[in-house]
């Protein structure tokens, strides 16, 4: 996106603090969400919701922003940490209420830390970290279930 | 993404209320996110956070699935009441916290409904329901701060 487009979706996107998103129907059920990065994806409902998966059901996008959120905190703090981490893969499944609205109940977030020689206390400082302070997104999933952690590390 | 991949990355997946997301390093503060219904999408920071700003910040996720989330609600909505919508445009605005955890204080959302003779009621309701029931995404935000919406009805 030219940064002329991104000034008449978003006219005031510097403003401190303001996060910025345009959502447009396309067809059917499939939308488009641009953000103020200037980025942009495709939401689509299941077959059984009258959508045809062509893009990421709306709930889903917290999970992966959840990890998106603890992992650039975890891999900032480990490398302050002077750890030599090779690779970062973080897994998190959430369990939706079985009613409307379905928040999720239940998340667990796990951590796979690749290195040699990475310290486990490092890890479990960092995960803390995001988790109790910085990340956003699981502040925000902790106001409406359970948020469990878990990490492994390997060479 | 194929079943056979998406067997591998999510083994049971097909659980009940259950959503997976699987997000990777890979390389300096970018990451891939990939959901469970095998969409993959690109986060990145910010330049002044060490970032490249090749994808989504993780908070913008939640904007856009917001957006995403009511607007299906309410072209459903509409269309069951018979209106006929020939476009739906959502922004989404939001305000975050000026310290660590930085959520969401106060989000906007403006649903901008095209369409002859679309009847301003419905849109109304429509918009009401997704808000006090069915939007589980807005229900997740409403947790952290005030959720503000405004509606335009255009030809």
């Amino acid at each position: 996106m030219s940064s002329a487009t991104m000034l008449l979706l978003f006219p005031s996107v510097t403003e401190k603090n303001m996060v910025k998103a345009k959502v447009t129907l396309q067809n059917n059920m499939q939308f488009t969400g641009t953000a103020s990065s200037g980025h942009t994806l495709i939401m689509d409902a299941e077959h059984e919701s009258g959508g045809q998966n062509n893009g990421f059901r709306p709930m889903e996008l917290l999970l992966i922003g959840f990890g998106g959120c603890s992992g650039m905190d975890v891999i900032s703090i480990l490398r302050k940490k002077k750890q030599i981490v090779s690779g970062l893969e973080i897994n998190v499944k959430g369990k939706k209420s079985g009613t409307a609205p379905k928040i999720y109940k239940e998340v667990h977030i796990e951590y796979v830390v690749k290195g040699k020689d990475v310290d486990k206390g490092a890890v479990e400082r960092a995960i803390v970290l995001s988790l109790e302070k910085y990340c956003s997104v699981g502040a925000t999933l902790a106001k409406t279930g359970a948020i469990m952690h878990s990490y492994r590390i390997v060479e």
